[in-house]
C-alpha cells in the first residue's frame, strides 16, 4: 500500500520495522560499491585477446604504415573502418584517439575557448558568458567539464526520448551565450533516454542566436543494448548537414564499455569542416594517437559485427543484474509508491526517483550500511538537484549477489527515509 | 682550403665543379627523408615484446589493482619507479601518461591559461601578454605550441652548456609577461647542448618578475647517451627547491624515443603542490592513463638498468649513423669553411650551421635532388632564422647507407649555395 495511504499509526509501525531492518542492515558490515559505471571483471575477461595482441610479428597497418612509429594523428583507418557503421558516420570524418573521449570532449571545449570553432565569431574565452544546455539528470563528469571552465550549466528537463524540446528551443533562440547542449542519445546516463529521431531533427534544425551551437553528442552507449533490440545509430551528421546546419554535431564515443574501461580507444566525429578544425589543433598537441592499440583492437574486434557479437556477450553478463535491480526495487518499493525508477533496454544505469527531498538522506543511510551509492545529486548541474530526489544506480561491476545485497540494503534506507519525511523529521 | 681565401676564377673553377656534382646528384632520382628525429625499425625492433605482453594472465599491478579498468591517474606505481631513478625526480612527484609528452606540455600550458598554475595572479588568458623565452636554435614543435596560443616567444641565444644567462636574467627580471621558458636539458634538439649544473642552478635561482614563472623542462633525451660517458639527470626539482623555488619546474619525459614512438608513455614531474595542480585538472580530462600499456611497459623494462641496456642497444644502431654524418661533413666541408655543425654526445640531432644567408637554398637545392631536409629555419620561433643559416640533420631513421647517400648530396648543396652566394648571384 502507498505510503500516503497508511495512518499514522500504520505510518510508525512501518517505520520501526524499517529501522529494525536498517539496524540489522549495519549489523553486516557490509562494504559494496556501486557508484561508478565500472564494467565487472567478467566483462573485461571478454577482451583478454587484447593483452597479448597484436603480437610481435604484427606490426604495420593495410597500407604498410608501421604502427610503432609516430603519425597518424587521425587514427588507424581500418579501426575507424570498424566503427564507421557502428556510429553511423563515415569513415573519413572519424578521428580515433587515445583512451577517454572524456578527453577528447575536454579538448573540444578547450580548443573552443581558446581557438574558437568553426564559425565562432571569437574565441569562447573571451566572450562574456559562455552557457551550456544540460538534460536532467545527466552525466556528472560532463557537467565538471563545464564547471571547471566557467559554462554556466542551464538545466533542462529530460523525457523519455529526449530533452523538454520548448524549453530548449527558448533557450537557445535569443540567447548567443548558450553554445551547446550535452546529449547522451543512446541509454542516456542516468535514465537510458533514448533520443528520437524526431527529436534528434528539432535540435538539428532549430534556430540558434550563436552561429556556433554545438550539440555535444556523446554516444558512450551506442551498441551497449540490454535487450534483442539493438536499434543502430541515427545518421545525425547527414541529418544535420539535411537540416541546413552541418557543422553543429561533435560526435564522441569509445571502447571503454566494449574493451578495456582504461585502455581502449576514444572517437571523435563530426562534419569535415569540424574535423579539419579538430585535427589542426590535435596536431599541435599530439604527432599522434597509440596507433599500436589500435591495431591491437582491430585485430581482435575484426568487424563491425565482432563489436556486435561482443556486446551480446557483454549483454548476457549484466542484463540480469539490471533485471535483479528492477525485481528487487520493485517487491521493496512497488507497493509503497516511495520510489520510481527507470528500466532501460541499454547502459549502464539506472535512474532512480526516490521521494522528494530524501535522496540525500537515503545516500547518506546507505553510506553508514556500507553501500557506496553515487552523491545525491551527481547527476545535476553543480551536484544540486533541485528536488533531491534522485539517485544514480550502477549495477554492472558488482557480482549479482553483491548487487541483490546493495538494492535491498539500499530499499531500506529509501522506505525508512521516506517514513522519517511522512513523519515529519528524522527520527 | 677555405672559400674566402679563394680567388673568383678559384671560385668559378670550383662553382662549376659543384654545379655538376649537383646536376650529377638530381639525376640518381634519390628519395630520402632526414626530417623528423624518428627511431628507425630496427630501433623499434628492440621493443618488439611489447607487441605481445602483458600477456593474457598478467592484468594486475603490485597493488592488485586490476589495469584494464578506470582508475589511476597518477599512473602505474611500478612504471614511476622504473624512470623516477632515471629521471632523478621522486616517484610521489611522477606522473606517467600516455603515448605523448608533447601532450603534458600543451596541456600544462593550457591549464595554465585557462586556469593559472600554482602562485599565478590570474590565469594567464587574462594576461595581456604572455611571453616564453626560446633558446635557439631549438625544438619547433615547442614553438608551434607558443604559436597555437598567441604565446610571444622571445629568441634567447643557446651555447653548449645552455643559454645566454644575462640575456636570459635581464628578460626576466623586470618583465612579468615572461611566463616561461623553453629547456631541453640534455642533449639538446637540435644542437646536442647539455645544460651544466651552473647554468641549471642559475636558472633556478634567478630572480623573475612573474611570480609563476616556469622552466619547461623537457628532458626527451635524459638517457639518449651516444658515447660511454652517461651523465646522469639533474636532481633539478631538489635543486628548485633548494634555490628558494620548488614550484619553477615542470619536467617532461617520454618512451617515445625509448620504446615505440607511437606508443610509449609520458611522464611529468613537478613539486607536489604542482603535481597536485597538474592532477587536479588532469582528473577533470580523463579517468585516467593507459595502465594496461604502463604494465606493458614494466614488464618488458623491468627496472632502470632495464632501460640503461635498451638505450645501449639503441646506441649501437644510431651511434654509427651520427659518426657517418660527422665524417662525410668533415670530409666535404671540413677544409672550406662553408659550415659549422655540431658533434652532440646523445640525442636525435645534429645542428648544421652553413653560409649566413643560404640555409633556405641549401634546404631547396636538397629537396629539388629529392633530399627531404627540415626546412630551415625550423629551429627558430616563427620559422624565422635571423642569419638564415641553420638546417637541423636527423639520421635516425634511414639506413646507414641512406644517410651517407643524403649528406653527401646535402654536402654538394651546402657547398654549392655558399658558392653561389660568394659569386653574388644564384648563377
Amino acid at each position: 500500500m502507498s505510503l500516503s495511504e497508511l495512518s499514522r499509526d500504520e505510518l510508525v509501525a512501518l517505520h520501526a520495522e524499517q529501522s529494525a531492518a536498517y539496524d540489522a542492515l549495519v549489523a553486516q558490515g557490509l562494504a559494496l560499491d556501486l557508484t561508478r559505471g565500472k564494467p565487472s571483471s567478467a566483462q573485461l575477461d571478454l577482451s583478454n585477446a587484447l593483452l597479448s595482441l597484436p603480437g610481435e610479428d604484427d606490426r604495420t597497418d593495410a597500407a604498410g604504415v608501421d604502427v610503432r612509429n609516430y603519425g597518424g594523428l587521425q587514427g588507424l583507418p581500418e579501426l575507424r573502418e570498424i566503427f564507421a557503421p557502428l556510429l553511423n558516420v563515415p569513415v573519413a570524418q572519424l578521428v580515433a584517439g587515445d583512451n577517454a573521449s572524456l578527453a577528447v570532449m575536454h579538448d573540444s571545449i578547450v580548443f573552443s575557448l581558446l581557438k574558437g570553432t568553426v564559425g565562432s565569431p571569437r574565441p569562447w574565452a573571451q566572450e562574456e558568458t559562455v552557457k551550456f544546455l544540460c538534460p536532467v539528470p545527466g552525466y556528472d563528469r560532463h557537467f565538471a567539464l563545464c564547471e571547471q571552465f566557467g559554462i554556466e550549466m542551464v538545466p533542462v528537463p529530460l523525457g523519455e526520448h529526449g530533452p523538454d524540446l520548448d524549453a530548449v528551443r527558448a533557450l537557445v533562440a535569443d540567447d548567443p551565450a548558450v553554445k551547446g547542449i550535452w546529449v547522451v542519445p543512446t541509454y542516456a546516463n542516468p535514465t537510458g533516454a533514448v533520443y528520437s529521431e524526431d527529436v534528434t531533427r528539432a535540435l538539428l534544425a532549430m534556430p540558434t542566436a550563436a552561429p556556433d551551437f554545438r550539440i555535444f553528442w556523446d554516444n558512450a552507449y551506442a551498441v551497449h543494448h540490454l535487450t534483442d533490440v539493438e536499434t543502430p545509430a541515427l545518421d545525425v551528421l547527414g541529418l544535420a548537414a539535411e537540416a541546413g546546419n552541418p557543422d553543429r554535431v561533435f560526435l564522441f564515443a569509445s571502447t571503454s564499455k566494449i574493451t578495456f574501461a582504461g585502455a581502449g580507444v576514444s572517437f571523435f566525429a563530426s562534419s569535415a569542416a569540424n574535423v579539419a578544425w579538430y585535427l589542426g589543433h590535435l596536431g599541435k598537441r599530439t604527432i599522434g594517437p597509440d596507433k599500436v592499440n589500435h591495431l591491437r583492437h582491430a585485430r581482435f574486434l575484426r568487424d563491425a559485427d565482432g563489436v556486435r557479437a561482443l556486446m551480446r556477450a557483454h549483454r548476457a553478463i549484466i542484463a540480469p543484474k539490471f533485471a535483479l535491480v528492477d525485481q528487487i526495487l520493485s517487491d521493496r518499493l512497488g507497493g509503497h509508491g516511495a520510489a520510481t525508477w527507470t528500466d532501460p533496454d541499454g547502459g549502464y544505469f539506472i535512474s532512480l526517483d526516490v521521494a522528494d527531498g530524501t535522496a540525500t538522506r537515503v545516500v547518506a543511510l546507505a553510506k553508514d550500511a556500507g553501500i557506496a551509492m553515487t552523491g545525491a545529486g551527481a547527476a545535476f548541474p553543480y551536484g544540486r538537484d533541485p528536488r533531491d530526489r534522485n539517485i544514480r544506480i550502477a549495477p554492472t561491476m558488482p557480482s549479482p549477489d553483491a548487487v541483490a545485497q546493495a538494492i535491498e540494503g539500499l530499499a531500506v534506507c529509501v522506505l525508512l527515509a521516506a517514513l522519517e519525511q511522512q513523519l515529519g523529521g528524522q527520527a
